[in-house]
Parts: C-alpha cells; structure tokens; sequence
C-alpha cells in the first residue's frame, strides 16, 4: 500500500526538481511516474537523443529515495516523427486523417509507426533497464482513449485483410461465418474486404464485431512489441499499463496478458458526469461521483490484472475534460484512496503533482498549485499516509463470494447490435454490480475464461457470446448462477445459436428465446414476484419452456425461471426486482447480506471491513455490533470513511 | 385477397427449401417474393451465372402452387462490380463516397451503373420472363431508402447540367427561375452549376429543389430502364415497386407510371418510433403504432398504384431497425393486415417467412423462427388466411367521399425551406388524414394531377405549388374544400407568386397572405368559433380580403375564410379547432360523420365496414345498431377488429 | 438621427426604381443602402464592367434626395470568380471546402482573393467615389457571419505561419509561449505549424488562441485594404461595415479602428431564438426578443464605433433564418427604432425595402411586400419618421456613469477552454449588462483599452485576459469596481497567472484564487448575504486571501471580496445576488438606481429619458413625479415607448 504520483520534471524548472522530490516525501508519497510523454525532449531532433534531463530527473528522485514509473513516450511521437510519415496517423470513421496536435495521434496497425516505437522504447531501456530508481515501466498511456482503437487507415485496412486471412482460412469461410450471403455481401478474396466505415446504411454486424476483434488484437500486438523490449532490457522490474475507466474498445484481459501490473486511471467525477448516469444521479453525486464507479472498476482490474493493479492515475480535485467539472467533496480524494486500497490496490498514485500553467491541461489541478503551494489534494493525500503509517499492513484482500462474469467482446457485440438504447452490456454489468454491492457485498469482476471455482454466486448479467466452456464451468462451481437476458445469444460469429439464446447456456437451463423486444425509456413491463409489483425496462423477451416460471409478466409469460441452481431473467429488471432476486439466491447460496444505506458500500480485506460514504449527507457505517474501529466511527459523515476489525 | 411472404432461398439449405414451401401453403400463404438480393449468388464472379439453384428454387415453389415475385438485384451490386467501377458509388452531402458493405450502395445517375443493370434485369427477364410460377416483377428494393435519393457525385452533377439545359433551354432563363440575382449566384452556362451541397450557408431553395426534381426523375428513368427490358421479355406479368413509408424523397407517381402495381413496405412500430410524433404518443402506441400511419399510406399508394396496390412487406413481429424495437400487441399483426385489405390491398405479403440468424437484420422477426418453429406472426397470418377464406370475396374498395390532394413537390419544397420546424407539408397532410378519419371517414390521397370529380370534400392540407389547373379542377368539382395555409405559396419556381399567396387558388377565394409567421414548439395563437377557444399552433397567416373571417384570430385578424365552398385556413389548427372546421364543411357537403373513439378506425369496402381498435384498451367498434357481424362484435379488445355488412 | 433602407435595384424592374424611391421618401427615409451583393451585376463576365445600371440607380436616388451607402460587392465572388481560382475558398474544420452557391464563400487568407477585392473595390471606387449621392462605403457584409472568420485552407496555414514568425521571432518563444513541452507538442521551426483542427483530442488552447488572434487579424487586414481604396478614391466619405449581431469569432474594435463609422444589424427575434436564452425566455419574449439584445448591442457598438454608429440592418417583420419565426408584436419596430436612437444611433437602416419572392431571404419581411405594397414594418417605420420630425433634434447621448469591460479575446478564452458550459465571457457580459439596465442603469461597453476615467461603477464581469494596464487604470479610476469571476485568470499566453488569478487584477485587491469549479445545470451553490439566501451558478471559486468575505459560501468559503473600491465575485451569481451585489456598489458610488419592471428599459440622452416596455403586457414607465412627456405617457402598453424631459 503505497502512495504515488504523476509528476513531469520537463514541465518545470529544474531548480525546482529538488524541492518538489523532498516535499513528495514529506508528503508520504514513495512512486512517481514519469517520462510518458517526454519523446520531444528525448528526442529533439531524429536520432539525437537528450539524455541529460532525463538522468538528472532520475537521479534527484533516487536520492530521495522514491521509486519510478517510468513510461514509454509513444502515445506523443514529435511532430518531425509524423511530418516524415504522415502514413502513421490514424484515420477516422469519416475517413478524415486524425492529425498531429494533441495526444494519441497515431494508428496501431502503422508498422513504421511500431518500428519507431521499438528504437525508442529500445533506447530507453537500455538506459534506465537498470537504473536503481527505476521499479516499474508503464508502455505508452490510455490505449483507445479518446476512441483510438479503431483506425480506418489503409495501413490498418492491409493488415486487417491477413488477419482475416489468418482466421479463417479461405473465403468462403468467412463468408458463411459472416452471413455474407445477406444483401449479396459475399467475397471472392480476402484482397476484396474493406474497413466497415461508411457503408450506406448499417454494416454487417460480424464485419464490425471481427474488425474491433483485430483492432483489439493491434493494441495488444503493438504492446507485446515494447513489453518484450522492457523485459529483455529491464529484468526484475514491473511492466504496466494505465487503463483509461469505461475504455472497453479493446480486451484488456488481452492486454494485461503481458503485463505484471494491470492499472487504471481514476476520474470518478469526470466519468459521472459524461457517461450514461440520470440527471438526478449526477446531481446526486456531484462532488462524490457514482459510488460504484471506483469500486467497479477496482474489482475489474484486478481481475485484469491477476490480482496485481495499481490506480496509476486518482483524480485530486476537479478535471478539465467533462462537460463540467465540480471540485469533490472535502476528504472524497482520502475516501477515493481508501476505497482503492480496501479492494486490494497495491499502488494508488495521484495525477499530477502540480497544476500545469499551460496547455490542454490547465485547468485540471495537481496535489499542489502553479504557485507551488499545497492544494486540497495533497492535504488529503498526506492525510492517507499517515493513516496508512498508522494503520500499519492491512490483511490481503478477500476473494469475494460472488463473482460477475464481464467480456469485452460482449460489450461490442452490444453496442455493434444494440437492438434497444440505454442498454449496453457493460451498462447491465454496472447495474448488476451495483444492486450487488448495495447488499454490502465484495465483488470479483472476471473474464468469461477465469477459474470460477469456490465462488457461492455468480451473476452473468449480460454476456452474449457465452460459450459451452463457461456453460461447463458455471455448472461445475456448484455456485448460484444468476443469466441475465441476452446472455449466450450469440455464437462467436455473432449468429444466433441454432438452438436459440442462451445458446450454450441451455446446457443449465432447459429454455429458449424465442422473442426479445427493447422498449423505449419510460416504458416498462411489470412483473410480480410473490404478489410484489416489479418490473422490467429496456429489455424483455419471450422463453419457451417446460419450466415453471418462478415469476411471471403481467401478460403471463415467465420473467424469471429456475432451475436447479441456475436462474435466468427474461428481461432487465428495475433495481427494486434484481434486488429481489439477489436477495433470494444470496439467501440460498447462504451468503449473508447487509441492506446499505444509499451512498454507503462496504469493502473488506481479510477480517478488516473499510465502509465509504458517497452521499452528501451523515450515513451509518452499518458496523455490526463489537466492531473494533480503527478508522472513524459508526457515524459517516459526508466522504467519510471507517475501518473496523470483523469478529 | 391474397397473403404472401419474401423468401430468401439462398439464406437456406436447400434441403430445407421443399418443407418451408409446404409450411407456407399451409400457413395459406399464397405468394412468394424471392431474388431481389441476390445478385452475389446468381452471378458469383463478372459474367458467370449461375442459375441452377434459382431455378431449383423457383421450380419447388411452383410445384407447391406458389406464386413468384421475382425481384431484380439492383439495391445489391456485388463487391466484384462495385470494385471494377467505383465510380458508380453514390457521394454523400459531405461528398463522402457512400461504400460498400450494406445496401443501395449505388448512385442512380451512374451510367456505367445503369449498363449493369441491363445486363443482369436482362438475363433475368430472358431466363424466367416466361417461367410458369412468376407472376410478377418486383423493381430493385425500396428507392430512396437509407437516404439514397439525393446523390453528390461528379456523374450526378454532369447529368443535372443536361437536365438543367433541357428544362431551361438558356441560363438566362434559368437565373431568372431561380433568382440568381440574388447574392450574385448568377450564371453564365449550365457548365457552371454544381450540386447544392457544402456551401457556406444554406443553397439558394430553387436549386435546391430542382436538384430534387433531377434526382426524383433520375429513380425513375433508372426504375423505367428495368421496366422496359421485363415488359419486354415477360409478358402478362405485373410489374411492381416496393416503395418504403415516408419516403418522400422522390416523386413515387412518376415512378408507379411505369408499374402496373404500387406496393410499399409497412413497419407501424419502427415508423412510430423514429418520426415526428410526441413521446406521449409513441408511448400511448408503443405496441400497436400511431393508428394512421397504416391507413395513410394505404391510401396513398392506393393512388400511386391508380387503384392497384399490395403490401409487399408487413412487419410480423419486433423489427430491428427503431432506436427500441418493441413487440407488437397479441393479435396486432391480424389486425394491420385486416386494415390492408379493408383499404382495398391484392397481397398483404410478411416480412419475412423465417428470421435470419445472421446479417444487419438478424434481430428481425420473420413469421418462423431460426429454428424452424412457427412464431407469433406466423400463428396470426395463418388466422387471417383462415378469416379470408371464412369470408369470401369482398366487395371492391369504395371511392372514398373525401379527398386529400398530396404532392411529393410541396413536401420538398416545405423541407428545403421550412421556415419553420415541425410542420412539413408531409406532416401536415398526415395531420389532416388523421382529423379526418377520427370522424370516422373514408380518405382517398390523390395526387394534385388526379381527376377530382365525384368528392364531396376536398382538403388541400399544405400544397405549396397549387396551380392553376388544380384551382380549375377543384372549381369545378363541387365539393366543399378546405385549403390550408400555405397552399398556392409558391410558384413552380419557388418564388412568391405576383399577386401573393394563395396564388393560384385566389381563383377560389379572394384573398391575399402578406405575412406569416412561424411559431417555437409550445406557442399557439387563440381563435374563438362561435364563442369556443381553439388554436393554431407553429404557423399562423395574416391575410387582406373583403371576406369576413368566420373565425378570428385573438388580435382580430382572420383565422378561417370562406367563399362559396371554399375555405381557407390562416393558421395550422390544433386537432378540437380542424375537427370543428371538418364537421362544419362535412355538414355542409352532406357527408355522415361519427365521433371515433381514440384509437379506434373504420374503413368502408362497398356494404361491408371494417373497425380496428389500436388503443391498448376495449373500445366500442361503433357499430351501428342493427350492424350485422361477420368478423368480431361490438366490443373491440386491443388490436381488435370486427366486420359489418351495413344495411 | 435619421431613417435608412437597404435596397437592392438589381432585383427589381427598372421600371419601379422611381416609384420606389419616391415612396422611400414618402416614408420618410433618407438613406439608402445598396450594391454590396451585386458583383455578377456590376461584372458580369470577367473584366468586362457594366456600369449603366447602377449608374442609374443611383442617379434615381440621388434624384429623389436620398443618401446612399455604397456597399463593396465582396461577400459574393459570382461564379466565375470562384471558378477561375479555387483556391480561394474557405475549408471548413472538416477540411470540407466551403463552395460557392450562397454568400461569403472566401477565405480571408486567399490572396488572390484579395487581390481581386483590390480590383473591384478600386473600379467602383473610382467610379463612384465622388458621385454625389454617396455619402458612405459599407466594406463587404458581416464579416465572420456564417462562421467563416476561421478557414482552415493551405493558404491560411501559409499566413498563420508568417503571422506567426513575426510575432515570436523564434520558435523557442513560441514553444514557451504555448507550452508545447506538454505531450510532446514542441516544434522545430514555424514551417511545421498546422491549423488547430481534426486533432485526436482538444487542440492547445494557445495554439487555438493564436489561430484566432491570426485569423481575426486577417479580417481586419482584409477590411483595411478596402478601406485604403475607399479613402484615397471617395474623400469625404464615412467608411462603415455591418457587423452582425452576436458575432464575437474576431475583434470588432481592430476592424474598426479603421472606420469612421460602426454598424450592426438588428435582429431581436431571430437572435432571441437561436441564443442561449431558455425556454420561458423565449417564450415570453417572442415576439419583442430579449429586452437587452438590442440594448447591448447599440452600447457595444457606440464603443467600438468611438461614438459614432450605426443600425444598418433593422429587422423590419418576421425574418426567415431562426429555427421559428415569428411576427413582431404591433409597434415593435418602432420600439425598436426608438432604442436605437435613444443609445445614440445616427441612422437606423432597415432591411430590406421590399421583400423579395425568390432566393434564400424570400421568406425575410421588408418594409413593402413582393406586390408592392406597404407592409407593417413600413407603417411603423413611417411613424418613426413622423416622430423624429415632431420631436426635433434631441440631446447627445450621454456618457453613461456605468462602464462594462469587454473584450473580444476573453470570449475566444472562455469559449476555446470554457471548463464548464453555459458560461462564455460573451453570455457573462450579457447577463452583467442585464442586471445594470434592471436597476435603471445607462451603460457604456467599453474595450480593455479604453478610457476609464469618469466613470463611476465599472463592471469587469469576465475580462480572462485582464492585464497589467487594466488594473492601472481601474485603480486611478476612482470608481467602484466590480471583478467577475475568471477576470486575470490567464496570461496573454493564455496560461495561469504565475501568482495565480486576477493575476495582474490582484493589483487592485490581495487575493488569489486558488480552485475552480464548474457546475452543471440545475446545480448551484447557496451565498449569504446579510442573513438573505442567494446563490451561484456554473462557476465557482476558492479563494485565498487575508481579507473578510463580505459574503460567504455555505461552507464557509468567502464568496464575495472588497478592499477599497474593488469588490470580486468568486462565483457567477444568480441574478437576484448581482442585484444585491449592485446595489450596494452603485449605493457607494453615489449612483441612483429604479427598480424597474420586468421587460422595461430605460435609456437616456442628456435631459431626456425613453422608455421601452418589451413585456406583452402593459408595464409602468417609471417616470418621475413631474416628467413632462414627449412621447407616449407614464403607462407602456406593449411595446410601447415613453419619453420625457428630466428635471
């Protein structure tokens, strides 16, 4: 459990450098990042590399003592890198070429573009593979951020006709896999296939699903390239990557493959108010930001990453980028840092050390002011060091009792074919997470290919190409398992299963789809549960079964079926409906559950239990009677936080 | 009276052909439209047919004593042709080529295109023009679709130029028609013109709209092209379009002047969903569809078609294409093909006979399901089959009391240049259908070239290029008629007439509009009919006459004039106000009215009424007493429909 | 004080010119506008110039005493023009090209282009500079209407390069300036300097900034070539340009400082429905527009014209380019005539004589209708005519006690980083100006640069870019100050202040700000007053400083500061606050304030004071005791005016 931060050394004086390590340590701060978008100082000019700077930076903060993040530059190649091959910048839906002038300006599938990634991050880590300050490499910054993924260049175009190629064999295979017989979309040969952009109206929905599929494969590919060189160059150190929240263009579980560390970068407020919350929920949450938004996150990644992962970036204050940008709630940048370490993070590292005077990131502020005083950020930032100085080694974080079942390609598939708005496979697993952690449960958020033995529930709320491997997995955990609608509806070539959704799931549950509707916002269906008024919204189909449904829609068709331990939901049920259900499969999987208050959630690590709250206003802990606190009280004050010894 | 299907043998293993005919004829399905996709699969590689398992296909249907609609290929040229001569692409308004990976992925001013077209619409009329099971031709695939009128490219530009100089003869001429003077756009040869896209602000209206007179005659010479060579070498046989609802895009009467039937493609839920109406009543028919987008386009095409028309595609079930695509009510798919055939529809033909598990439509009903099990579609055509033959022939569609003069033009002109939102000339005329036939009346859509004699009521809802012969032929006709505003604005040059609006039509009132004005959603203007406040809402006239208005404005202006049987409105009505002044003029034409329950419509084949109910509630049928039954009662259930031989 | 008309004979039978003209005098007008759309008139092939009939026009109009303003045709290149030389058009962010077909489809930057402006300018100059009916040259029409102060074509890259190297010198202080060390944005030389546009993310805000400032100063330069032709050839003669309403995208006042004379043009209604009013604003004034956009506009262009302006344009009726137009209320144009001239206007202008049938304005009102006769706007404007005539020459505007500072680059500021929505420089300032003229209030908007001295309340509602000179003269100016929020919060680098914001403000009170926080809709934040509830709204900051909060954020932050005369706002206040927060300046400052009903403003000229009531509903004119009236009395009914001689 240690504290870090973003810092730029080439941003500042270097008469300032020493001062700014010292009050690092002295703020309780031990990692810094540094170097990831540094190519233009690296590198002036082609060849002729400064390595000063850079050596002097490295050795102030080794001579206090702190550890370095050291990132690979190439999310900003220099602008004389993309005036000698313009051929590596990526090109857009519109075909428009997505120029220099900002940040990630390049495609993943340009081959110059990876060779000058290979001299650089080469040459870097021959320098500092070994230097004694150097903990850990970070490759590149925010893979897919501000929706880089997908190119439509020539370049990616090239390569994504041999990674066809690769796939299936010859043409006619992908022509069947693809259904290219609808609209006579057929090829003759691979030469023939175009990135799906522009077509006159929607394009082949398993056109698209294989181009974000290669388009995935590149960012990993284009990883693997610098991971190999680090590791050759820089042995014993971490290799990390900083996963931007709510990216989910490319599989990071593909990504993370190679990594050690799986990161992610934390803007709770920022994400609250551009992604899809209500109004009343941004309100709600404004200086706070959704109370699962972290924990979400937190419980993905390390997942992600093996049980390994850092916050490589936490918001200290307000942001820059969203539509507007509240500064949080006095002690919410503590909450936030505690909230990472109950989870299990091993690293939580602030963005930025300092406010920048200048550029696109002006306004996004730092642990201190442009003026070099202290703002709110540090304040709180050192607050956390103390108490983890106090607190002293926290138990390992538990595996959780329930595990939620999340893929990427299933959230491409969804948003690729979404059928309904509002609605999306990621979305569903939010909510899914949600309703859970509101009963005071942990969460762990596996990929579809994770060892799912040992837990007691296990939610797939929303998978769509759920297959006969986890079909056989999910049967033999022995867990409650909780399908959500949509789930195994559609095979890897994106067909629906011969047999109908949920396809492969059928082998636990005798059932089938026969009919699926999406329903506009407002619009809801209800469902009675035990002579209880529910209902669900967005999504509702029809099941043809010899099963009894366990409850039923108001038009008599069954809303949600059991059999055995497998349960299946034919539609997106309101919160009050899947709490619910949770609550009944909880209680048969004999796991106990708290009813939270709104905005609080809990998190533990071995016997220590870390409660947060979210709302604006005083909330109980919910601590059981004999809790031994040893942070804060039974009483939550706004962004307050507790710890407490379990029994 | 027939029920028919569209069948993608193709999409099928053959072996599966023979059962689905059987299933097919025994659902009652009487006619099949096959092939208007299928372009890849009859010519796979340039030049080399492959005919075999068309004929397979249409050699099984005819032995099950199906009939064939054989569709031409043209809406899905194939990758290789396409790639032989990209130039045939159409260009968006951003002059963005419009690609290759869906459909109608073609300009129709591509020369090299239309010698395409020949070539394969030949070799398919020459090989089954006189095959036993083809009883008809079905042009391409829904025109105009997916935004395809309009086209930017150079070949387009080079084919408006002649078009320009053989409507014109001399530029003078055409500066002159367009105002030219205007802002300088002046020119000097036909050379000098180029499309109205991507200017600075928005292109002088006269070009604009004589753009889309080109590019409405260019879909049909295009639709003239195939229509010749199948006339030619397929006798006997009718010749079809599949025009799809509210296109407006492009002239379909002077399509349909080459066809011996007009068809259209009737989606109720999608069409409700994605157009104009309010979220109250996109939730209020969320299951059923607004109850006259139906009946209107019956009734236009019913004119299009000069008496003969079908429903080439019905939707059967929940479509794929809205942004929420609900499933319709229990019995809903009965109904709307009911509400077909009582507007006097030959074929009601369902989109599709089975759903696809693969491709952009994969979420789209069909009446079977994937797995070859009959779903909800399927069970009610097989009803309404059922309900036919019970039946017996009916008698012939009545001519319809009152007419509605509709004209593709005025819709053009009304969105080139609005002056205000939400009132097209299309919406307008769909609100005065709907006014019309909640009093319960039959409607016949006529377009302004249509013989009129024989109505008793003539509504001109929003014609802004009424002419003289109109106003002539309405004279003449002796039925009361209602003019709304805007009507006669605009010459056929997009000016403002000499002697002002209603320009023409001042031979049927003397009056003259000197302003108008346009009014943000929520406004309205008060008018009082004899003492009871009404309101027009979004546009509203101001207008100098001798006449004494029948009905004011609150600020004393003229609201509603007549003059002999002739009637003009200075403002759009909300719906109480045009009730009023339809059961006034209906009065006065001597036409029976009946106040129609929400949701509920009649439609009237000689002695024989047909009520549907589209409210989600029982609703009386209206019946008159003494009605006798020969389909349903008195009471309607949701989606209800009842029969009644009238007295 | 004098009465105009924008005619355009080039549209018109020659025929009627003399009528025309006799009727425009009749009205009482004595200027005339003409000629700056007509180049395809005065050229219609290339080089060959046809003189005769504008010749003749003007010899009509001169014949019947009217005055006239002789506009440079350069807004509208004819066809040929473009044709010849493409490369003067403008390209778009999209790097569309913005072709020909409506109006100012140039790029400033072209110079060809402006070589040719160089020789139709000097060919109507030469001709008509001495002409006795001319009495001013308006310079092209609306220069940055249509968004087209910013091209993004190669030519304008050239020229941003050289604007560029002359004011860095090299491209270190470049670098430095913009602070390209962060991601990586550091440039070699000036030749690798792109336009800001189809970046991946945001561009450099200061790299936005100068693309701006360069492109702004294009306009400017492109003006002073006219305006170099204009004066050596038409001695004698005020040079004006048309500025358009609401049009900040470049610096009025660098374009003005080389005319004599300063127009805009008026269009309450339209404006009111396209800016960022709400709702109920709009509704409530739809028909007389927001009661302060004429206002402020008139005090915006008295200070950009250095006292001398003009209403060129006058909206006349229901104009055709808003989303909706509607009709003026009864009397609303001559208000508005009235407001102008009580702000000080010399000619208000109206557009246009005659509505015209065809082109993209038919829809536009004038002051006649297409058949001739005399339309509302006519009537009233005849009015006006009458008015001036009896009430004879009236008072000098006075210089009002009240200055707001406003600057066109804190617009480009707020706007390029707004951090949140919903609060531009432009929409603070124009809430400030509200609140002054709701307390009675005289205005005078003044630039950064101007005089201060006199005043006695000067508002400083969001100056980003306030400076070191500012406060120098704020400080000796003696009055009471009142700094908005984010006023000094960047450098003319467009970086933070090194002592943080009101940087160089901090001059005039000890205090720095030290966080910012944007709100979203709905969300604000409570502030004290003397024990009364109030708030602020979209922004808010934290502030540090040894000074008492005169007023305090509910959580203790100060809210509102003063030391000496100098009061800052640390938050945007909701108007009732500002009001609160005004009164007790202007109660310091010795300055009377009125109440005054909502929709009621006042403006005075010396001794006399107008009063204009833009409520639909009757509202007092807050006329002292004893106010002997010369217009109207002491009740408004709507759109009413009042005036009176004070004491």
């Amino acid at each position: 459990m240690k504290l870090g931060v973003c810092y730029y050394p080439e941003h500042w004086p270097e008469a300032w450098w020493d001062e700014d390590a010292r009050a690092m340590v002295a703020m309780g701060l031990s990692v810094v990042r540094i170097g990831e978008f540094a190519w233009s100082r690296i590198e002036p000019e082609p060849g002729a590399f400064d390595w000063g700077w850079l050596d002097r930076a490295l050795d102030t903060l080794h001579r206090h003592g702190l550890q370095v993040v050291l990132g690979t530059p190439t999310a900003t190649p220099p602008k004389w890198l993309v005036d000698a091959d313009p051929s590596m910048l990526a090109v857009d839906y519109h075909r428009h070429v997505r120029g220099f002038g900002s940040r990630r300006h390049y495609c993943f599938s340009s081959e110059s573009y990876r060779d000058q990634c290979t001299r650089i991050v080469t040459a870097l880590a021959e320098r500092y593979g070994n230097h004694p300050a150097v903990v850990a490499w970070q490759t590149d910054n925010e893979y897919g951020c501000h929706a880089t993924t997908l190119s439509y260049s020539a370049g990616a175009v090239r390569r994504f006709r041999r990674w066809l190629a690769a796939r299936y064999g010859d043409i006619a295979a992908l022509n069947a896999a693809w259904g290219n017989v609808f609209w006579s979309q057929e090829y003759r040969s691979f030469d023939e296939i175009d990135a799906p952009n522009l077509t006159v109206t929607e394009a082949n929905p398993a056109h698209r699903l294989d181009y974000q599929r290669f388009a995935s494969d590149e960012v990993a590919s284009f990883n693997r390239l610098q991971v190999e060189i680090l590791r050759a160059a820089s042995p014993g150190r971490d290799i990390i990557h900083n996963f931007m929240g709510f990216v989910t263009d490319f599989d990071h579980n593909d990504v993370a493959a190679d990594l050690d560390v799986a990161s992610w970068d934390s803007y709770p407020l920022g994400f609250t108010e551009q992604f899809w919350f209500d109004d009343d929920c941004k309100a709600r949450y404004l200086r706070q930001g959704h109370p699962d938004i972290a924990g979400f996150h937190h419980d993905l990644y390390r997942g992600v990453g093996r049980g390994r992962w850092w916050v490589m970036e936490q918001q200290p204050g307000p942001v820059n980028w969203a539509r507007s940008n509240p500064a949080p709630l006095p002690g919410m940048v503590r909450a936030w840092s505690w909230e990472a370490f109950a989870h299990g993070a091993e690293v939580v590292s602030y963005f930025r050390w300092r406010q920048l005077p200048f550029g696109q990131e002006a306004m996004h502020a730092g642990l201190t002011l442009p003026d070099r005083s202290t703002d709110v950020g540090g304040v709180e930032a050192a607050q956390v060091a103390r108490e983890i100085a106090q607190l002293g080694p926290l138990p390992a974080a538990s595996r959780a009792e329930v595990a939620l079942v999340f893929g990427y390609p299933s959230v491409w598939m969804s948003e690729i074919q979404p059928q309904g708005r509002d609605l999306s496979a990621l979305r569903a697993a939010f909510e899914m997470y949600t309703a859970l952690r509101r009963l005071g449960l942990d969460v762990d958020i596996v990929a579809p290919g994770a060892d799912l033995a040992g837990y007691r529930l296990i939610a797939v709320p929303m998978l769509l190409d759920a297959d006969a491997a986890l079909a056989t997995k999910l049967a033999a955990s022995g867990a409650q398992i909780l399908i959500g609608p949509r789930s195994g509806s559609k095979t890897r070539d994106f067909q629906i299963p011969a047999a109908l959704a949920p396809g492969a799931l059928q082998a636990l549950l005798p059932l089938a789809v026969t009919r699926v509707e999406s329903l506009r916002r407002g619009a809801s269906v209800g469902v009675s549960i035990d002579g209880v008024a529910h209902g669900v919204t967005r999504w509702r189909e029809w099941v043809r079964t010899d099963l009894t449904p366990r409850a039923r829609f108001a038009d008599g068709g069954g809303a949600w079926f059991s059999h055995g331990k497998a349960h299946y939901l034919a539609g997106w049920p309101e919160p009050a409906m899947l709490r619910t259900v949770l609550r009944a499969l909880t209680e048969a999987a004999g796991i106990a559950t708290t009813d939270m208050a709104d905005g609080v959630r809990w998190r533990r690590r071995g016997g220590l239990c870390l409660a947060i709250n979210y709302a604006a206003e005083h909330r109980p802990a919910h601590a059981p009677a004999g809790a031994k606190f040893v942070l804060g009280g039974p009483d939550l004050p706004p962004a307050g936080i507790a710890a407490w010894r379990l029994a």
